[in-house]
């Protein structure tokens, strides 16, 4: 087998099994993927948590007339999470992009409510 | 105030308390993004080892040759991410959202150790 084909090859045990100087590390592939699977299903579980939480916060909103950005509460939250992530050992800029990523879709689901008339009925499939 | 005023409004509690009816409100945003910013410490923990496992295994595949992408590997992710996300009450799409990135920037660190010639001392400012 060549070096190109071992680049196009996923992780695979008999495949492993006839190059034993490989079979260790697949193991270890292996076993840190299963942590790895187990550290996404406690994310999942607290991004459910996450978002039940800001599908609240977008109805308050929206009741109130408050607008589903808010620049001082994004400062906040950039300072914060840059700071926890360093202590944590995460790259900051990972802490960053996760931001991003959950404040944008909170932001779009709270104007949906905001334009649906407060009525979070049209987020309400998984809630 | 206008209406068009509170749009630009952040959350603010001197400006609640001249506007009665908005003062519950602003009292369940706070408390709630309390909340918000304790699940955000949580997942910031997780990415943290999260990535911490992913280099392991970038150099894992570094050494034995491996490509950093493993088509087959990310369909069993795609799959089991929509699963658990129904089952915790969180919207598929957004599941699939934290799974780019994730599995996006893990690849991108997988190949720079690659480069690197399986050397993730390039990655471990944050290790």
């Amino acid at each position: 087998m060549s070096d190109s084909d071992w680049q196009k090859t996923t992780i695979d045990a008999a495949q492993a099994a006839e190059h034993p100087e490989t079979a260790e590390a697949v193991a270890k592939i292996k076993a840190l993927r299963q942590s790895i699977d187990n550290i996404d299903s406690a994310i999942i579980a607290l991004l459910a948590e996450r978002f039940k939480a800001t599908l609240q916060v977008g109805v308050l909103k929206a009741g109130a007339g408050f607008a589903p950005e808010d620049v001082k509460r994004e400062e906040y939250q950039i300072e914060r999470l840059h700071r926890i992530a360093t202590d944590a050992g995460l790259d900051p800029d990972i802490a960053e992009m996760y931001r991003e990523f959950v404040v944008t879709e909170a932001k779009k689901r709270h104007q949906r409510i905001a334009d649906a008339g407060g009525d979070p009925g049209i987020l309400d499939v998984f809630a």
